[in-house]
C-alpha cells in the first residue's frame, strides 16, 4: 500500500485515481469513481468528505452491498480464504489473529448473533477499539433495529475509510483520526520531574490475557520521548499504567520502609475518545501519589 | 485454648500456672516454671517480660533446645504427625496449609537450606507475615552467621509467645501486638465522605495466587465499620486495595465517560510494621484520585 | 448567668422556673410561663421544642413584640443605654463592640434600611455569624416581604434561644448547636503526621481588619490538641488557615530552595454550616500541597 | 537604545563597535574596546564571554573602578542628578522609583551600611530581584569580607551586562537570561482544563505594598495565552497567585455551599531561580485543590 501525494491524485487519469483508492472502502471502487469528477480536491479532508457523501447518497441497496462486502471479525475460515491487505492489517493490529480460546468463541458468538438478526456482518472500525470494547459495543448494538444498525455500519465504514485514506494519501492537511496517550511523572518529594522511571502500559482484557502495549522510561523532563500511544487512534478500552517508583527512589537513596510502601504503582483507567489527547500524569513521593485526567 | 484471667494465674497453684502457660513457648513449660515464683504479676506486660527474660538468661543449650522444639513451616510430614494446636492455627492463619505447588516447593527449599546451614529450623512469627514476606525474609537471613540467627530465632519465638499470651490471658493492660489497617474514601467531586463504595483487600503473592483478605462497603462516614485488618498484627507483605468507584458515581448520576475513566481503582502498597496503624485513604472524583500513607 | 440542672427546673416552683428562663428569649418571660405547666421535660431538646412551639403558636402581635424586644446590632446608643447581659456577650463575641469605622457605618446603614422597610430591628443569631456574613445576609434578606422576614426573625430568635439554653441548662441530652473546625497536617515527604507546625486561623473581613481567631501547633499526630473552633457554632464566614511549613521542613534539614518554594501556606475557605464538622487537612511536601473538605 | 545585529557589530568600525556597546558595562566602554580586536564573534554567547573575561582579567583597580561606576539603588539624589538610561529602566522595572516610605528607608540603610563597610556601592542585578529579595540578599552579603564582595559585585555586574546585551544585540543564538513562570488549571470535577478562570499574580512585599504583576484569564486549554512572566528573568521573591474558582464553578451551575467553600484560591510560593522554568498548576474541584512545582 504505497503512499501517494494528493497532488498526483488530483492530476492523474481517472483510472489511476480509482485504482489508487479502490479499497479505501472495502471492495468498493465505485465510491472513488463517483468522486473522480469532482477533482481537484483542496485537501484530504475535502476528498474524504466527498467520498463519505457519495456513500451516504448512494441507493440503499448499494450501501447494503458495501456493508456486506466486509468480512467478519476474527473469522478463521474467512482469514484462511484471504482478506484484503487492509482488513488483515487492521484485524491483526488489535490481535484478532491471536485470540484466546474464550475470546475466539466470544467473537464467533457475536458474528453469528449479529448476522442472524440483521443479515449483514457486524462491522466496527477495529483500529479504534480493543478486543474488550468490540465485545461490549456488540452488547450495546445488538438490541437496535436494522435501520439504526445500517446507519451505524456506514459510520464505522467511514471511520475505517478515513484511517486508510490517512495512511495512503499525503496532503498538507490531515484528517482528525489520530489521538494521543501520554504521561508525566513529577517527583514531589524533591520537586523535580522524575527521570528514569520504568513505565509499562498494559491493555486489560476480560476474556483473554492482558497485553503489554508499550514500555518506556521517563526522560529528564519526566515524560516519555514518544507518546505511549500516538500517530493513530487510541483504542477504546481499559488500561493499566505501571510505574516502577520503588526502584527510582531507592536509586536516589530516599529513605523508605522495607518493603517500600509504594513500589509498582498501577493506574487503571479507560479510554473513551480515540481521537482525543489523554494525559495521565503521576505526582509521587515514596508515601503518596495522585493522578488525574489531563489534556 | 480457653482464656484465663491474670488474677487467677496470680493466685492459683504453681502447677496450674505452669499448665496454663505450658505452650506459650512451644513445648517448653520450663519457662512458665521459671517465673512462677515471681508472682503476682502487675499485668500481662510484666508477665511477658519475665518469661522473655527467663529465655534470654537461660543457658545456651536450653535456648537451642527451645529453638529446635519448633516445627518447620509448611512441612507436610510434620503436619501429618501433628503440630501443637497453636502452631497449626498459626500456620493455617496465613495459608501454609493450602500452598500452591510453587510455594510449597519454595518453603521446602527454605526449610532445608536453613536447617542444613544452621542445624535448627527456620523460625518466624508467621502471624506477622505473609507467605511472600517469609520467603523474602529467608533470603535476608540465610547469609547470617549462627549467633545472629540464634538471636533472631529467639526474637521470633518471643513474638510468637507474646501473641499466644495476648490470646490466652485476660488482663487490664495489653501487649502491643496489634496493628491496624484502615481506609477512608472522600468524594472530592461533591465534598463529602463517599458512602457505599465496595472495597476489596487483596494480599499479593509472587508465587501463589493472590488472596482476598476482606471485602467491605464504606459507611456514611466513608470508612469501613471495622478496620480492614485489626485486633491482630498486620502481616508484612504487599497488598492491593480495590475501590469500585465507577458504580458509586454512576449510581449518583455523575456525568462520566463511557467506559468510565475510573472504574475499579487499585491502590498497591506494602505493610512493613505489623504493630503500626496504617491508614490508606482515597480522595476521588470521576477524573482524579490521590492516596497517601496516613496514620 | 449561672448554670442550672434540668432536674431542678423540672421540680422547682413555677416562679423559679420562669425566673431562670426569663431571658432565654430576649425580654420575654411569657414564653417560659407558657411552658411551665408542661413540666417535667425529658431533656433539654424537649424543653427547647416546647418553648419554640410556644413562640410559633403565639398570636402575631405577641411574636412581633418579641421581635421588637431585640436590640439593633452594633448600635452605640443602645449599647450605652444598656443591653441584656446575653445580648452584650453575644455581640461582643464577634467583635461588634470594636468595629472599624467602615464596618460601623455599614451596620448603621443595615439597621436603618431594615427598620425603615419592616418597622422592626434586623435580627440575626450573631454567634453563628461573622461581621461579613451578617452584612451579606442582610443584602439577601432586605428584598424579602414582611411576612418572610417575620418568619426569618423568629427562626433567628429561636437559634439565639437554643444557644442561650445550651449555655444555661445542664441536661443529659444536648441541643445540636455546636460545630467544629479541625485540621490535620500530613507530611507526605516523609510519610508521617507533621508535628510542630505553627498554625494560625484568621477570620477574613471585607470592611474591617482580618482577625486572628486562634493559633496552635500540631501535635505528634499532626493535629491540634483542641479543635480550631469547637464547643460552639462555627461562625459562617471566610477564613484563612496559615501553616508555617518552611520552618518545619527547615528544622528537619529537608533540602529546599532559597527562599523556600513553600513557606507560609494559606488555605482560604468559607464556613457555611455552623453546626457541621468541617475538617480542612493539609498534605504537604516542600514542593507540593493539597487540601480538601473533610469531615 | 536601538537594537543592532551581531553581524553589523562584527563588521563595523572599532569606534562604532565600542560606541554601540559602551554602556553594556555601566560607564565602562573600555571593556568593549578590549574585545573589539577579537571580532568576529560567532554568536552573542561568544561576545558576552569575551567581555566577561575582559572584566575578570582586568587589574583589580580597574575592576574596582567598574564597581564604583554603579549607582546606589533607589537613591533619590543620584536619580535627580541622572542615571544612565539603562540603570533608570532597570531600577524602575522593579519599582525602585515608587517605594513606600518604609522601603525607601530600608534601601537607604542598606546603601549606607554597605558603602560604609566596603567603600563601594551595593550592586545587585535588579531585573532578577524583587524589592524584598534585594533587602534579604543584603543581609546575607553584608557579613562577607571585601574580597568576597568584590567577586560578588563582578558577578552581579556581569548579570546586568548579559541582560543589557540580550536586549540590545540581535543574534541567532541567545543568552540564557530568560526564565518563565506559568500556570495551568485543571478542573478535576469535570475532568477538563478549566477555561475562563481569572488569575492574578501578586508580588508580596514585607515592607511596602504588595503589587499586582499581571492579570490573565485561562484559555480553552486551562493555560494563559502568555506566560505569567516570560521573556525576562523571573524575579527572585515571594508571590501569590489568585484563582477565582468560585465564579468559575458558579457559572457552570456546579452545586456549591453558600458562601462557596472555595472562592479565591491563593497559592503562595517563592521564586529562587530567575532563569528557570517554574510551573505552578492548580488541580481543583469546588471542595479540594492541589498544587505542585512543575516544570
Amino acid at each position: 500500500m504505497s503512499q501517494v501525494e494528493l497532488a498526483h491524485l488530483n492530476s492523474c487519469s481517472k483510472d489511476d485515481f480509482v485504482a489508487a483508492l479502490a479499497n479505501i472502502f472495502e471492495y468498493s471502487p465505485w465510491i472513488a469513481e463517483k468522486v473522480a469528477g469532482a477533482r481537484p480536491f483542496g485537501g484530504i479532508k475535502a476528498l474524504f468528505e466527498a467520498m463519505k457523501a457519495a456513500v451516504e447518497r448512494a441507493p440503499a441497496d448499494l450501501r447494503l452491498a458495501l456493508i456486506k462486502a466486509h468480512p467478519d471479525l476474527a473469522n478463521k475460515t474467512q482469514r484462511a480464504a484471504g482478506l484484503t491487505v487492509d482488513s488483515t492489517a487492521e484485524q491483526n493490529s488489535i490481535g484478532l489473529d491471536r485470540l484466546s480460546e474464550g475470546e475466539y468463541r466470544a467473537f464467533e458468538r457475536v458474528n453469528n448473533a449479529y448476522r442472524a438478526k440483521f443479515g449483514f456482518p457486524y462491522i466496527v472500525c477495529v483500529r479504534r477499539q480493543t478486543r474488550d470494547s468490540i465485545l461490549r459495543d456488540f452488547e450495546r448494538r445488538l438490541p437496535n433495529d436494522a435501520a439504526t444498525e445500517m446507519q451505524a455500519s456506514v459510520e464505522e465504514i467511514c471511520r475505517i475509510a478515513a484511517l486508510r485514506l490517512d495512511q495512503q494519501v499525503i496532503s498538507d492537511d490531515r484528517l482528525a483520526v489520530h489521538g494521543r496517550l501520554s504521561t508525566h511523572v513529577l517527583d514531589t518529594h524533591c520537586g523535580k520531574p522524575a527521570a528514569g522511571i520504568a513505565i509499562e502500559l498494559v491493555e486489560l482484557a476480560d476474556l483473554g490475557a492482558s497485553r503489554v502495549v508499550t514500555r518506556a522510561v521517563t526522560n529528564a523532563d519526566g515524560r516519555t520521548d514518544q507518546p505511549l500511544i500516538g500517530g493513530r487512534p487510541v483504542p477504546i478500552g481499559r488500561y493499566e499504567l505501571n510505574f516502577s517508583v520503588g526502584a527510582y527512589f531507592s536509586e536516589r537513596n530516599v529513605p523508605m520502609s522495607d518493603p517500600p510502601f509504594l513500589d509498582h504503582i498501577p493506574l487503571r483507567f479507560a479510554v473513551s475518545e480515540p481521537e482525543g489527547h489523554l494525559h495521565v500524569p503521576l505526582l509521587v513521593t515514596p508515601w503518596s501519589y495522585a493522578t488525574y485526567r489531563g489534556s
